[in-house]
């Protein structure tokens, strides 16, 4: 935990906190702060800040507040990823809140499993823990805004215009020439959309569907990854490619 | 399993092998394969080939086996680490074998528990069976070797130069101000060792250290990511600049 994330609704009108749990578990046998030590803080989906330790009373820690006027961007970057399996989605989105991703967009695709989408790890009161886990290991205040689309055609003709206009859209595909490191450079300006396949990858009607609205291939070599670890790579590639 | 890895001492005189377990069983119920069916194969650290299943019966598969004549070159991106927790560690070995990594060197570290010395995810008998579970994911032959190290002093004073010459040496560091990307370019005809610390980091300590025996400072931005993390994002990011 390398900043302390503190919820809008937490927050008394005197700007104090009252911490239970985790945090105030780290900030008194990690961070081993007494009263007076200043700690960084996020707001969640708010700017960044420093608090002062108050009070330490047996399992509660309660911090005074002060956030900076201005919250850091939304990460840049916007995955569209074919669900995949329960127990890959669970390891990965502490992962991806913290490699800094600004929506997440699940779908269905023909070689992902009806029942993925019964899967309690799709719900918000699983995953949004893990996010905000990967939040406050990474040290960003964003959390990534989650979608679940289950049927990939409607979602592409009807939605994504609307929810990314002006996208740089790529298709991960390990059969691509184009490598993203080339396609993706310092100097773009516009959002990154990525869409990543299930395990077996796209079919050819989908990845045709992909092409027609506007997503070209890209790759990074030959290796084929599992998905988890297919999202880390790219995910940072483009990263690195942003120089963000 | 996207190939058939065969083990040297598992093939007959005359090129043949019977499998059993999960390699039969991925042939016999994922590839469902009939005899007279041809599959990509490859040698343990050797060329990769084709097979023709020749009989598959209960739960055996016999395949008689062709090479090529070479084997593909071993990754040239070589890994210092130290040792993670053994949970993340465990998680940690398909995924590195996945990407291509020729050498791990585990060393200890200021940060690092002692007791992870002790832990069986480090035993040959355990992580060999997973590094080869990530070589059959990422269709490549070549087994990482891994060294175990206690003490990175003497590792740096004394090993070294004979192990790694001629080496970029690139300790990773979200402190740097020089990127990955840009320190390391696709006409880089060396092998690159990449030094990454534990949770929390080197020490300035070890920082003089590593930089003393050749080692500069190189990151990817500034988010802080778990080790498992950091390592397949530093890993992907050092094979995109060098287009491996």
């Amino acid at each position: 935990m390398n900043l302390i994330l503190i919820h809008p609704e937490e927050l008394t009108a005197d700007k104090r906190v009252v911490l239970h749990g985790q945090r105030a578990k780290h900030i008194r046998t990690v961070l081993r702060a007494t009263p007076g030590k200043t700690l960084k803080i996020g707001l969640l989906n708010g700017p960044f800040g420093r608090a002062t330790v108050e009070e330490i009373s047996g399992h509660t820690v309660t911090l005074h507040c002060e956030f900076e006027d201005t919250a850091p961007p939304r990460p840049r970057i916007d995955l569209l990823l074919a669900l995949p399996r329960p127990k890959v989605l669970k390891r990965l989105w502490a992962q991806l809140a913290a490699l800094g991703v600004g929506r997440i967009i699940l779908t269905n695709a023909e070689k992902v499993e009806r029942c993925y989408f019964d899967s309690h790890v799709i719900r918000p009161d699983f995953f949004n823990k893990l996010l905000i886990e990967g939040l406050q290991q990474a040290r960003d205040t964003r959390l990534p805004e989650v979608l679940i689309r289950k049927r990939l055609k409607p979602f592409l003709e009807d939605e994504l215009d609307t929810l990314c206009p002006e996208t740089l859209r790529l298709t991960a595909d390990p059969s691509a020439t184009a490598r993203i490191s080339e396609t993706v450079t310092p100097d773009e300006t516009r959002r990154v959309l990525l869409a990543v396949g299930p395990e077996g990858g796209w079919t050819p009607y989908e990845l045709d569907l992909l092409n027609a609205h506007g997503f070209s291939g890209a790759g990074m070599g030959d290796r084929i990854l599992r998905s988890d670890t297919a999202c880390i790579a790219l995910l940072s590639i483009l990263a690195e490619s942003l120089r963000i």
